[in-house]
Order: C-alpha cells, then sequence, then structure tokens
C-alpha cells in the first residue's frame, strides 16, 4: 500500500493493526474513536471554503460511526463540523445547535437505538439529510435494524439512509453530493 | 347483550355492523372515527375532576387508534385530552401545546411509521407515557413492527409499549394507573 | 384544498379517486403510470436549465415508481429524463445510454427483484445515486425488501436508499440536492 | 463521576468493572445479582410509606433482570418487594403469594422463555403490570423476542411492555407512575 | 369421493361448498364450528369406554380449531370432552375443571394470541399435551407465530407442539397415542 | 443437591463442570455425548419390558440431541434403541431398520439441516414421532429454525415437535405418553 | 404480440386473460393447469430423441408450478416426463418410479410444505435436481419460504434452488443444461 | 480416514487442524485459502479436456469460498478457470474476461453484500449459472441471507442457487452436470 504520492484510508481497522503497521506509515495518522486510518501525502485543497458537511449523532456510542464519516469527509477534503450530543431524548441540546447545522451543505445524521434523531432533524432542515444507523442497543434494537427501519420510514421528507454503522459510505454520499457546487 | 344497567364496549366494530345493531340499542353510541360502540347506562362517576389522560398522535392516519384509546379511556370515566396533529415533521406543533401535555397524569402517544413521537414526547414530560405503535406507512413500516420496535428502544425514559393498534390495551393500562390515585 | 395560486401534488391516487374530484379541479393533471395528480398554479420556474434529474429504472413493473419520482421533481420545477428499459438482465441496454445518464446531478435508479440495477449504475458514474426499492417480484422477493437490502449492500458507492416504492421521497431528496447548486 | 452529594446509578456494570473503581467510591455499592451499581450520597426520603412495587419473576435466570428492576426503584427511594420463584410451570407458588402481590401499587414481571407470567398475574390482579422479558431460553426463545412478542399479545389486560432485558426502563416507568401519588 | 362403506374426513371446508356437494352426501354430517365435513358409513367402535380425549380452548375465537381437533378425534372412534372457556385471563376457570382435565388421556390445547394457555395446562397435568397455536389476534401475534413460538418455548414439561391452525394434526397425534393403548 | 435417595438430572452439563463436581458425586455417571449429568439413587423399575422408545437421527452432528434424549428416558426408566445413522442423504439405511424402529411405542426424530427425517420417518410407521430440530447446518439453516418449521410443515401425519435442540423435552414427553400404559 | 413466426410463452396467465385474447391467438395453446400460454409458430426441433427432463411433484396442489416448469421445457422442444403423485408421506409411490427418474437428464422436483422431496430425490440419483419451493401450505409453511429454505439447506448433494413457485425459472435452467449436450 | 487408493476430500478445515494431522498425510494437500484438505490416491481422469468450469467472484472476501468450489472441482477431475477480481463495482474488469467466460460448461458466481454479480454475469451468457451467497458485508448482508435472496429474485435467467458460503455444493452441481457430456 505504502507509494508516493498515494493517499489511503482504510476504515474499521483495529488499533493492534496499527500498531503493527505505524513504523512502515510514518506519516500516517490513527483516529482511534473512527477507527480509521488516513495517509495524506497530496494534502487535498480544502473545497467550499465556507461550506461544510454536519455531523450529528445523539450520544457517546454513536460517536465510532459518526467519527468514520467526519474523518473520510475530511480525508477527501471537506469541511466538517461535528454536533455530538444532540440525542432527542434531550432535545434541548439539538435546538441549541440547530441554527448551526442548518447551514450546512449536507447533513450526516448517525443515531442508534429507535434512530429518531434523523427524522426530528430532517424536520428541521431543508438540506439533504444522510441517515446512518448505528448498532448500538441491546433486545429489540437488533443490532441496528430498528434504527435501519425506523430511518428508512421516516415522516419527515429529504431523508436517505445508507447500511448499518456505515459512515464510511454516508461521507462518500456527502463528497458527491458537495462536490456538485465545485 | 342487552341488559337493564349494563355497561358495553364493543371495538373495532364497522359502521355496518353498528348499522345492524343500532335499533336494538337505541341509547349506544357509535364513535365512528374510533370505531367503537358504547353504551353506558350507569354513567360513571367523573373521576379526579381536574385529571385528565392525554391522548397524542402524529397525523390523520393515526386518529384511529388514538381514539379508540381516548373513547375507552373516557368509558371508564377519565378526562381525556386530544392532541392530534403533533407529529414530529413539524416538531412546533409538539411544542406549542406540551406545557398542556405536561399537566395530564398520564399520556398515551399513538404513532405509526418510525414511531418516533412517543420518544420526543418522553424525553420531555415526567408523566408515564404509553406508546401505541400503528400500522400505518407501507414498505419498511412492516404494519407498524417499525414504530413497534423503534418504541421499545427508546432512548428516553419513561415508556412503556402495548400492541399495535391497540388503543384499547393502551387506555386500560392508563385507566389502571389513574385508579391508584382514586 | 382547491385554493387560487396553490400547487398540489398528491401521490397514490387511483383513477377512480381522480374521476371523482376531476371536475373541482379543472385545471389539474392526472399522471396515470404515476397514479400522481398535480395542480400547478403558480408554475415553478425550470431552475438549471441544463441540469437534470436522472430517473432510471428497469423494466415495466418499475415505471409507476419511477414516474411518481420523475412526476414529483417536475412539480418542483426541475428538468427530469427518464431512462425506462434499462435492466441488467440485458445491460447493453444500460450502456447504449450510460453517457447520457452520467451527465445528470443526480440519479434516481428504480428497481425490483433483487435491484442491482442501483449497484451497477453507481459503479458506472460519480453522481448521487439515489436508490428506490421497488415491491415487485414474487416469492423470495418479499415484496421489495429483498431489493431494499440489496441496495442497502451495495458494493459500489455513492448509493443511498430510501423506503419501497417510495419514488415521491426519492425525489424531494433529489430536489433538495438540486437546490444546493441554485 | 463523584461528587458531593451526587447520587449515582450505573446499570450492567461487571464485577470486573467495579473491581477496578470501588476504591474512588468507597460509599458505593454493587448489586451482584443485578450488576448495578450505585452511590446514594442522599439518601432520598422512602416514599408512601406502606406502598411497594412488587417485582416478580419466574426462576433464577430471570433475577439479573430481576434485580436491576428492583435495585433501580430502591435507588429512587420506592419500597420494593421480590416475589422470585412464581413461575407457571408450578403455578401454586404463585398463588401462594398473590394476595401480597395485589397489595402492591405497580407489580414487575419479569420473564423469559414464553414469558406467560405477566399474563397470568395480569389476569389476578388491578394494578399495572409492566411486563419485562429476558433473554433466557434457547432455540425457539430467539434471545427474549419471543417471550417479547407473549407480552404484548396477552389476553390479559393491563400490561404494557418494555425491551428485552430492560430492567432498568421497567423501574423508572412504575417510578413515573408511583410518583402521580406523592 | 362418494362410495360405498368408505368413511371420509374433509377439513377446512366452507359452508359453500358443503351447500355445493350435500345433496350427493344426504348422509353426510357438516360441522359448521370447525369447519369439517364427514362421512362415517362404518362407524368406528367407541374404544377405551372411559377414556377420553380432552380439548381445551381459551376463548371464542379458538373454537375453530379447537373443533377440528375434536370432530377429528371423535371420525377415528375417539371419545372427545371439551373445556371451551378456559383463558388465562380468567384462571378461576381453568382450576374449575382442571380435575377433569386431569383424567384424560391425552390433551390438546389450542389457543391464540401469547398462546399461555398450554403452559398453565401443562404445569397441572401429568398428561402429555398438545399444543395448536391458533392465528387469532393482530399486530405482534402475527397470524398465530407467536403463539407457536411461546409454545415451544414453554417453561412447562410434557408439551410438544404442531402447525398454526393445524387442529387436524393434533387430533391425528392423538389418535396416534390413544391407539398404543388398545 | 446430594441428598440420600434422590436422583439427579442435569442436561447441558459441561465436562469441565463435571470435572469439578465428580469428586462429590461419585456414584454419578456423566453422558459425554448428551453432556447430560445422571445420579440415579434410587433405581427406576425398567417398565414395560419389552416396550422401548426408538431415538432415531440422521449423522454424527445430531448426536449429542439424540444423547440428551435418550439418557433422559433410560433416566426415567424406559428402554431406549438408538437408530443413529439413519440420514435421508443414504435412505437405504433408514430402510435397513425400519422394521425395528416400528416396534416402539414412540419414536424420537432428531435431525437438524432440512429435517426431513422426521417426516420420512412418519410416512412409514403408525406410532407417534416426535420431532427435535437440531441447529446444525449453516447459512439458511438459521441455527434449527429451517429444521424447525420444516418439520412444523411435514406433509406426513402423526408429528409433533418440540423446541430446537431439545432432546430433554422431547423425552419427557414420550415419557408422558408411555406412562399411559402402566 | 401477434406475429409471423414468432414463439410466444406466457406465464402465471389467469385463464380470463387468456379468454379475451384466445380469438386474436387462434393457433395458441392455453394450458389450464400451468396457467401458461403458449404460440409456436415455428415448432422447435425435438432435441435428443431419447433424453427428458423429469417433473417430480408431491401432490395436487404443487401441480400448478409443476406444469409451468414442464410446458416451459416442452416449450423449447424438449421431452418431459411427469412424476406427480410421489410425495414422501407415501414414498413407497416415489420409489416405484425412481428407476425412471433415474434416466432424466435433469430433474426439477417441485414440493410445497416441507419440501422434503427434493432432498430424497437427490439422495437416490446422480441427475442434477433443480428444488422449486412451492407456497403451498399454511401456518409456518410461510407462503414457500420454509420449503426454500428446506431446500437450500439439504443434507443431500448435487441440488440447487430457485424463487418459490418459479417453475418457469427452473425450466430455462433445465434448459440451459441439456442444451449443452447438443 | 487413511487408506490406500482412498480419496478424501475435507472442506472447512481450520490450518490448524490440519497442521496436527499433516504429518498422518504426507501425500494430502493443503488448500490454505479453500480451507479445504484434499487427498487424492487415484488421480481421477481429466474429464473433456478443452472443457471447464468458470468459477468467478467479486472481491478478496468472496475467494475462500470461490476456492472451496474451484478445488471440490478440480478433486473430481474437471478443470476449473479462475475469474477473481470482476466486482460490479467496476464492472468493466468483467467485461474484459466475459468472452473468456463464456466458453465455460457451467459458471460458478460466488458474491457477497448484494450479490448482484451472478444476476449480471447470467445476463450475459447462455450457459448455466450456479450462484453461491457469500456471507461477507456487515448490516443490512445478514451473514450472506441479503446475497441469498438476490440471487433468487435475480432478473437475468439460468441462475439457481445453493446455501450461503457453499462452495462445496455448487461445485458438486457443477459436476453432476459436467458429467452429463461424459
Amino acid at each position: 500500500m505504502k507509494e508516493e504520492g498515494i493517499n489511503i484510508l482504510a476504515t474499521r481497522m483495529d488499533i493492534s493493526v496499527y500498531q503493527s503497521v505505524r513504523h512502515d506509515f510514518p506519516e500516517g495518522k490513527y483516529h482511534e474513536d473512527a477507527r480509521v486510518f488516513t495517509l495524506s501525502c497530496r494534502k487535498p485543497d480544502i473545497k467550499n471554503n465556507n461550506d461544510f458537511i454536519a455531523v450529528v449523532c445523539a450520544g457517546t456510542a454513536d460517536i465510532p460511526v459518526a467519527e468514520e464519516a467526519a474523518v473520510t469527509a475530511e480525508f477527501y477534503g471537506y469541511n466538517v463540523r461535528r454536533f455530538y450530543d444532540t440525542g432527542i431524548a434531550g432535545i434541548h441540546r439539538l435546538f441549541s445547535c440547530i441554527d448551526e447545522i442548518r447551514k450546512a451543505e449536507v447533513i450526516i445524521a448517525a443515531a442508534g437505538m429507535e434512530g429518531a434523531l434523523a427524522s426530528v432533524v430532517a424536520g428541521l432542515v431543508k438540506t439533504p439529510v444522510i441517515a446512518v444507523p448505528v448498532s448500538t442497543g441491546y433486545g429489540a434494537a437488533f443490532s441496528g435494524v430498528t434504527a435501519l427501519l425506523s430511518m428508512l420510514t421516516s415522516c419527515a421528507s429529504g431523508i436517505s439512509v445508507v447500511n448499518i454503522d456505515n459512515g464510511f459510505g454516508a461521507a462518500q454520499f456527502a463528497v458527491r453530493i458537495c462536490s456538485l457546487k465545485s
């Protein structure tokens, strides 16, 4: 994988794997929360300087997926702003930052359990919302299936959904959207 | 069924059935939205005069289930207040009446599709919330299963759930709670 | 619903319903394939004059869902180009128009059965692909569930998915994307 | 987490975690059966002195979930009475204590396998019954799903259901009910 | 089908079918509740004179399946005793006849919804209990699947299960058991 | 558990557990294939001297479940005959012993994968067949669910089914049947 | 559709549809059991004169699917031999014709309920067996899903499976195999 | 297992098992990718010298299953050609070798995730395609179930399907087809 001038993005990498390869890639960076390794020999231009992708998630358990999305988008040269404690059980936290979220080009909303965050956000903005179900929760959460179904049947409009825990795919889709403007 | 002094509550009665029995029960009342027939020869005392059960639902499609709950609770002599256009796709409508909802003894929240209404409400109140999944929606709504799972895995606390479309059961459970105070 | 200057979009309307209301809305239009009724008192500006949304589907059975998407997007004032006989069983038909499809701002791909069309298209373009599973097929197609799961697990990147048969939602999401440029 | 005057309730804590933090919280208590850690710097008033919440379960395998519920309710200052060997395979044991159970304000019934205990209890009392499906059993028990479905479709009235193994949620709901009286 | 000396048992026959064939089989009998048609040219010997098969069910909705079982067993010459209002929501009715039920050679227990009747009965007797899940109920009853799973995971011993609504199969299995003694 | 004159049957015991308790129960016996521990201080009378229960299974992978059934039945004092290599992929092996199997009072048929053995056996005998689905197989075997469904929908008559891997329950049911004769 | 020299095969055609088009296609043939319409202006050569495809099914309810396969194969010019009463509940009927079945090039085995026929046949022959699950049965047959899973997990080798009720697809696959020889 | 002149094929063998038996079978060969051990004392004749079975797969994760198929077919004496980087996300790679693939007698197509490869290949050839779903992917891939359903509902004709990860079964079926010609 190691080549001059090549950019590398490796997702779902355990820290133990990183530790075994870190000496071969001293310029690489391991994003521990995201479990993502990046190596950017050629820095991408930061595109659309004031534009950003908002990555929203509900709580601690959703952060790894949210970070996988955020790190991926940054890898492709896009600005990312993180809103990571906005779960609907304490909906005032979401409201306190919704004006900032509204300014994003695209919103990635990662949520486990009943996944209602994506519906609530989409009802409050006019931007495309890419929903990422997260495999947190237990019992009837069915490893993210409940969040997936919940997001697919959202009563709000302007949502589309990617696979469970697929922060990477959400970011790729967001990047395709953002690159329309450039 | 027709006896002096007997009270009758029949749920899931089609209007055609009602029309074939209405002459036998001239004092009876058919609640068309709820598809419930009631005959109350002995009026129950209105209990706990200022107390009420709040019945909340998201939209038109959820009204039959919400009404089944409301009519059942009224049949047992409890005050009911209806909040029927509070879906989270337009969350401001919920916020405009949340202070009233907070005053209820118990809240029954009926919602189809992704059923997020129950989670949002429970995050905003301190009252018990009885969630009723509604079999509206199509595709991945799976006839109410998605709403059911969503409600069971709510990230808010203070929710419990009854069977899909079971407005009657929700009201019975609410009545058991309210009768603790009397 | 009838008001001066109001635009109306009603989906999933049976022709019999249309026939009962057509006299009240003489300026309205019933899109029979899409089962959509539109009334546009105020024509939207045609936006982004050379831009268009591509609506792709595999075969006859998918057309109602594809048309629901196409008519919805047109209702909001966007150009739509239809590519309706591009199923992968005869993949040459897809290849004969892929260069045109590549020029779209956004692609909506509606497919039933195994839903592989969305994967194949997404592998061939750099545009966002909104996949709509269609409830065609029988047996193990499970009313669109197989297409839904197939699209969610696509090995191609740049896909996101909406609910089964939700052409309307796909178009709304596409419109949110396209309006970023305007 | 350690602060003066703060009360802490941590569920699903393995004993190994407790052992690593016990020295930091010498006043804390680890409830081994419940896998719950509590730290109550400010003791709650014991409310409703003669009132109690009944926690009922069928057998040994259900005790961790029942204890999670019981310890949670006690943490909030409510009296709890435990009835832990009342499975319906030996229904006489349930009958020998049903008169005591009837005196409770609320009943939490935890059961795995076919979960019939909740139905049987609800048929014998007039109190609200909060059913907690437990992920015991094997094969067709499907990790608590069968108990969950069984409780949702109970032929008895006055039951509502929380997520599988969610003793904590059942207690929170019970506490919301009990606090109505105070 | 019409032959001298032949016995016929036809299950799941709608009354309209019966009415179109009744003139061809004047000696036949249509069991309306069971939707079973029988024609017994050669009466079977009544076997094991004091022995009987107990057919138990919970309520009105389960009677067609219970009757299919009962009529089938009688067709093969076995005594049947019916116990048809013994649902666990009013468990005292079951207790009032449990001593009679205990005297049966085999017990067939038909129940829909959560199907707990079979578990409760099996816990009270020493006889084999053949459980028949019934497709009554709605929502999470899933057309008998919940009752099926519930019966398969019964915490009581001495139960085995047949297909949903398969009163005929339960009776055939019961007959195989009873014929061991003759 | 250790008492004079008490008989003990413990199923699903790992050999490591046995090794830790063997010194406390020197008279006990560990049945390694069945993972069952038995301690019979009072030997049961061998009942019905020429009668036996046939335990049939398809192949090596099914033997633990078959043995759990066999050892349980023997524990209760019944004769057992084992037929353990009779899978339908080599149906001649089943035919070579079917005359012996026919002489059994009851047949327990354990099978994984598609579980067709139970259907084939039941079509060849007049004895009750207790089918035990086994959680062998992979992929679409779904840990025994496919065998379970297959046995429930058998086109042969005279079958009933117990939970996946429940050799113990099958034997208990068989014992209830056999005890009718004694 | 009507053209000189064109061959037409239309599956899943209701007789009412046929009756409305029969006058337009007087040379066409409606195969009522198969619900297939064929029009063969150019007769195919009968290929491989002594070779044939065996179509095997278990009982009356499976015949429509078996016939769809048989008529399709004949349409393409292949010999077909039908073995239609070979269900494993009466396995002797299968054995009485197994020597004939063995002579086939390919075997199509259609079966509903538990679908064991395909396994049994494949264990008895050395020819490829194409299994077609049929949506007969009720309850746990789940509209052919149980037969599908059963066939996929067959313990016999030499089986592959097509979609539920897809007699047409089975025949097409059989034709691809047979054409290898020509 | 070790005998003179005997051929052995053992699938799903971990390398650790191989290492513990390798000294007993010095002539044996362990195929590490396929996790298959073969011992061929009597070499099979290479059949149909120019004929071959094509084994096609999409990517690295599918290779173990593809290799299980390939090694099995070679064990029985058939030529195999491997096409292992032909996933539809980069469909040009498939097209660059499709002319070679078309020359095969039979094609085995192994694919995980959405499994669209099998559909695409079958639309491009006239040869029988045996589809093997692979349990790669995560979330909505459901351990190969999505690929399985996708392959069963393929819009292309000439496909049949074996169990998830069953490379061995696919090869056995392919061998039965190929042996028709010899």
